[in-house]
């Protein structure tokens, strides 16, 4: 039976440290952190997202920012928006929440965001020094999973990781971020996918499992190893007519049967996803200090 | 018994194949692809491998740029000469030989390179796009691996690939490369290295090996499954009384008992390292041809 890794008692611990600091700076006569959203269209999820991390700036001291555009802006108009945030001095950091309009592309709204500003860790920059093993700001999952491990002093050197998905945004950087030399980190790293035929052997012979594939209950309790430390980055829809709003939110584990096995194991949700915006607030913190980039 | 992976022919190859393709571009009037190349100091290995660059160069028909300072040579006007390039429009790409004195900062200079100028993959948003998967320059030792790979019709999708050694120039790299959705690509790729507690245990599961942490003859043939794919990155100088040098060449592998055991394998030399001048010359060409950054 598990140990539940409480992603939001985590996040609000690192929330309310983030607090103490800023109540520290403005004592100190020190620069408000200031983090600036941009939001495109009026997309229900994002415009929750976005509203949740305005908020949250709220709670820790943070000065915010929300630009909002409607979604027929031109993609021109909105590289102008992001230069204009880049020459802004007292925007710390700021976020273009995603995904954008289709006739946008992501990829160059991302390559246009000054890498000393792009707290949200997308900026090619800022994976390339990752990495590099130099400063750079990590990604929300990622960051949030290291914060997770490390909140639980979950031993990680030596031991066999198994990530599942290989994703940009999760799988890939956080193979790099644990198979490096750090702490987290030290970890031998499997990297499995979907052309991985025998995901289960692979499963079977890992201390740690990273779930981020992105299908509802994929890992099942008989491809754990007893005592595995699981991480379940998946987050999905499934219909369910039991529920009043018709769906239940599933991960990429089937938590009661891993549940019985692993030794810690977050719970979706409560458990990776509080954690992506503490990690926002603590980059554009390390970004208000000019930590990553002197 | 190994089938001989022969990276000297290969680069030799890809170079005609550049040359032929040089050929045609100044035929139709298109400009020729020109490398520039800053050595500092007077360090005898760089010295060779820059000339061997400049050698390439006249090979396959590109201009060539060899400029020298020496090793006193300040930061600030080093980063003068990088930034002189970067504008200089009739040279496509350049590198900076390394290593550089102590007094001067590999990573700042490495980061002053125009990104669109990095033929040697370098720079982190080369490092960042090649995760993200976007159009990059590859940096030399895991390009070259990529191509023999490819050049050897060495089917890769679905297999099991240990990589020993999490190097950020060779080990980190060629992990990221072999696990994406690509050909070569689609592995399930392990990361090992000097906290792996049972690297023999992994290794004896792999079919495509990639011995990458300066260790000589670290992989020895009790480590290697039957008909496995052996690449040794590896080429250190072990003291040799019978050699006339005082030393000799040995790779990351055994190779007298992994040859035995192996389906293909790399020699040292005469394997990857032949590759990477190859890749050099290659990249200038996208460079040149505007592939990469369009």
């Amino acid at each position: 039976m598990a140990e539940i890794i409480d992603g939001k008692a985590t996040a609000l611990a690192i929330k309310d440290e983030i607090a103490d600091k800023v109540k520290l700076i403005k004592k100190n006569g020190g620069k408000t952190p200031h983090l600036a959203a941009i939001l495109v269209g009026d997309d229900g999820a994002s415009q929750t997202y976005v509203n949740g991390k305005v908020t949250a700036c709220e709670y820790v001291g943070f000065k915010s920012t929300l630009l909002k555009f409607d979604s027929d802006i031109s993609e021109q108009k909105l590289i102008e928006v992001v230069e204009g945030l880049n020459a802004e001095d007292d925007i710390d950091g700021y976020i273009v929440q995603l995904p954008l309009p289709k006739h946008i592309s992501a990829q160059k709204i991302t390559e246009k965001i000054k890498p000393e500003k792009d707290v949200d860790g997308f900026h090619p920059v800022n994976v390339g020094r990752m990495v590099k093993n130099l400063p750079a700001y990590v990604s929300a999952t990622p960051f949030g999973i290291m914060k997770l491990l490390e909140r639980y002093n979950i031993e990680t050197s030596g031991k066999n990781c198994v990530v599942i998905g290989r994703s940009d945004i999760v799988g890939t950087p956080i193979s790099i971020l644990l198979s490096r030399k750090a702490n987290p980190g030290n970890c031998t790293v499997t990297i499995c996918h979907s052309r991985t035929p025998d995901i289960k052997s692979h499963a079977l012979n890992a201390d740690i499992i990273i779930a981020a594939l992105g299908i509802p209950e994929f890992l099942t309790g008989d491809m754990v190893k007893e005592g595995a430390v699981v991480i379940d980055v998946g987050i999905s829809r499934v219909p369910d007519a039991s529920k009043k709003r018709g769906y239940a939110l599933k991960g990429d584990v089937k938590y009661d049967e891993v549940f019985e096995k692993a030794s810690y194991i977050t719970p979706v949700p409560g458990g990776v996803g509080p954690m992506t915006i503490a990690s926002l607030l603590y980059n554009t913190l390390l970004a208000s200090e000019k930590q990553i980039y002197k």
